[in-house]
């Protein structure tokens, strides 16, 4: 079952990530449960649980043994041992340098932080949080600093995401973002798209949602969907695959949100077996993760040839809210431009500039040139600045996302880098498979699955994102696809 | 957060100790979740994760550091700290004999048996079953050679479930059950008992399990219940106790089954938190564990007490079954004597004939007198011999409990120590309390409650199962009580 001490260093290195990649579905299960099915009394114990797994992973991970096994397996030559060699080096190398006292701080601030968010945001009270937000902060600073050659502190941050993506990459594509997204909302503020009203009862959505997975290869033998406030997905192993999704009767974002959350779960699910345990066996990384998770949503999800199939399904399931709502509208309704203060119920266009607005507050928080105090009315002042939304209460706000309670600094400008990746990978499959539109009308979504399986997702984190982005499309990370995408559909 | 090398001894240990207490919560989840919420593809990679959790517990305990505390801290006086003490040098102790490669294959053998537990049971499929039940043997007999000083090979496995209770304890407990069991059998067959017919609305069952939950003082925010094919109780930590049940429309067994697990689940939760994180946070025994699950679903869920309170609210919702069902005639119903197969299902009386039997048959399995393939066709004689009933078939025979596929032997006869000593406990807590009668008529459970939370449930681990009788009772484990419980209500 182990390996032990005096195999040959490359089976002795995969017994150690074997055991780590264990202790990290443990941490993942530690985790969704905590926001599925635990109790609200067992966050503190549950922050101890996680923190002392952290603890012991990372321990684990920086030993003086792991140390000499990658040194030893310098220049291995097969293919998938020399990137199992260069993923775990590169673990190794982040890791050593924080101490393992740290990573627990870390792993028990987001339980305890976690669970003060979810009250937080219930009682929509920002006070009751900002103590969790400093303390974020601290650690985030104490982080940053056990990488003091760094030139930018959010380069810290972003590379644990996004390996090799520095502030400076994610500026160059927001700025050239930020002018077209302005001027794609300018130019369609009022154009009268319809919008749809409810009743759309919680079960009936989940039964449309429960269509949809099925028909893009949902197995209930090994995936589970359940509901939370904040929608995830997350993969416990080989064979174990859930995801979540909000559910509320006035709008039907969690059909969107499912779809969401469906592309990051076929990613983690279509993974090559052969790296269960090891890690290689998760997403190369969160843009690549973004961009099928935002493909399955929006670019299949949002066409019209998908609802020329589902929604001759969908309409009868809510008689009262569709029956008079043709076709043609209702794909209008779900891809209308309409600002608004919640970033997951946000469109294709405006999407971006809650991402940005996130992007840019991090980095004041951060520099300290915003405080923790003053949070609230500088993030109502920026939505109101960038979307002309007024934010009702802190709830609609500055709560609205888990991401800060958990410690996820740096992860935003992930999702729009999703984006912009999504259609660059999206147009190559359109050119490589064709008929997509006839499929999707007909409700078959197995060879576009099948084409990113072969392409992407059985590679798990084989390639790095650029290595990826350039075997699949040719090209380098490019807002341009992107661009050209939302202003044809847009404008 | 956690205390380093160099402490004093005592604050170290307490250290090390809280980081495998965190594990074993995780352990537990990794098991709660297994039975309740894995999509059953995940099994294998569950039982990975759950291997090399117990791998790393079982090493962290084992170490020369925890081997030097203990005898650093031998002689310590303060109370609670000499039971930690005490308590951690025995599994200390016990966890030495045993290789962490062994601890980590049981805890695979565990994980891959009940999921091939559960797919047998369903199909009522021994075969599929037996390999994994040679394994559990397999496995079981090497377990026992890590005690190679110990006279008879079955005291190994009860000792780590009832400390120093040795199979002749058992046998003199049992031989004397046993004739008188049969005798009130023989006595009461053919009573003309009323027999309860459904439908019992599973949705209604749940209501009806609720509304007792909630009056013994279930907290929604510190437990949840869930359904599963075998009903169990754990605890991940302070304020978190999950039970489950098992709700079938043809019968009202579930109501029984939960009140059981309050029982477990109770005991846990009321535990002095100043425990929480040590080996003291956990019951003491097997047997005082199961006393309190038989005394919560037996002397107070089958009481007439309990039902002049609860039939009054049962009977309406259940208006097909039980609108022509006196209150009298439905307490004779769930009182009455009436052998079957399931030891689940079991009456008062026939319940221990099943342990014994399981007790009986396990000697014989590790003894190899009974050999696995032929165990189906013994196991039918003998519910014959001992219940005169005919088993149907292999889900409702040998498959019917879960234990053996996690390597559960040694555990049934702590089922029926625990009625022994439920009853020795009971009668010592109406001399206190006087008026349970009465409090039971009008839903009033608190005070037997916290009378049991002050004399048992705090205790934790602090006293082992003599010293809390002595303490509680002023005797030894004695059947007599027992017996004579069982004589004064059906004889």
């Amino acid at each position: 079952m182990s390996v032990t001490a005096g195999s040959p260093p490359l089976d002795r290195l995969k017994a150690l990530l074997a055991e780590i990649a264990d202790l990290r579905h443990a941490e993942f299960l530690l985790d969704w449960d905590s926001r599925v099915s635990m109790p609200r009394g067992g966050a503190d114990a549950r922050a101890q649980s996680a923190a002392t797994l952290t603890r012991l992973m990372h321990e684990r991970l920086v030993s003086d043994e792991v140390s000499g096994l990658l040194e030893a397996l310098d220049g291995v030559e097969e293919e998938d041992d020399a990137a199992l060699v260069r993923v775990a080096r590169r673990e190794w190398e982040r890791a050593s340098r924080v101490p393992a006292e740290l990573a627990a701080e870390m792993a028990h601030a987001a339980g305890v932080g976690v669970a003060a968010w979810d009250r937080a945001k219930a009682a929509s009270d920002f006070d009751s949080f900002a103590p969790h937000l400093e303390r974020q902060l601290e650690l985030k600073h104490r982080y940053i600093e056990c990488f003091p050659e760094t030139q930018t502190a959010y380069d810290v941050l972003l590379d644990d995401y996004e390996e090799g993506t520095t502030t400076a990459d994610v500026l160059h594509v927001f700025d050239r973002l930020k002018e077209e997204l302005v001027r794609l909302i300018e130019r369609r503020a009022g154009d009268g798209s319809p919008v749809l009203h409810g009743p759309f009862p919680v079960e009936q959505q989940q039964r449309a949602s429960r269509i949809v997975l099925d028909a893009f290869g949902y197995d209930e033998t090994m995936w589970r969907i359940d509901e939370t406030p904040h929608p995830f997905a997350s993969k416990m192993g080989v064979g174990d695959v859930r995801l979540t999704t909000h559910t509320e009767e006035g709008d039907l974002i969690s059909l969107f949100s499912t779809m969401h959350e469906f592309g990051h779960g076929v990613y983690e699910f279509e993974i090559d077996d052969a790296y269960a345990r090891s890690p290689l066996g998760l997403g190369t990384s969160s843009a690549i993760h973004e961009s099928q998770s935002r493909m399955w949503e929006n670019l299949v999800g949002r066409s019209p040839d998908f609802w020329r199939w589902f929604y001759p399904q969908l309409q009868p399931l809510f008689p009262e809210a569709l029956g008079g709502v043709e076709e043609e509208a209702f794909v209008r309704a779900v891809n209308a431009i309409r600002p608004g203060p919640i970033r997951g119920d946000a469109d294709e266009v405006t999407y971006g500039l809650h991402i940005i607005l996130r992007f840019e507050l991090e980095q004041e928080l951060l520099a300290g040139t915003v405080a923790v105090p003053d949070l609230p009315e500088v993030w109502n002042a920026r939505v109101k600045e960038y979307l002309g939304v007024d934010v009702p209460d802190d709830a609609h706000g500055v709560l609205q996302d888990m991401h800060w309670s958990i410690g996820f600094f740096g992860y935003f400008p992930t999702y729009q880098l999703g984006n912009v990746v999504s259609v660059q990978i999206w147009e190559r499959a359109r050119a490589d498979l064709g008929n997509l539109e006839a499929q999707f009308e007909r409700g078959e979504f197995g060879s576009l699955r099948e084409w990113l399986r072969e392409r992407i997702y059985r590679h798990g984190s084989k390639y790095t994102l650029r290595e990826l982005l350039t075997r699949v499309t040719g090209s380098e990370l490019d807002p341009e696809p992107y661009l050209q995408y939302l202003r044809t559909k847009f404008a």
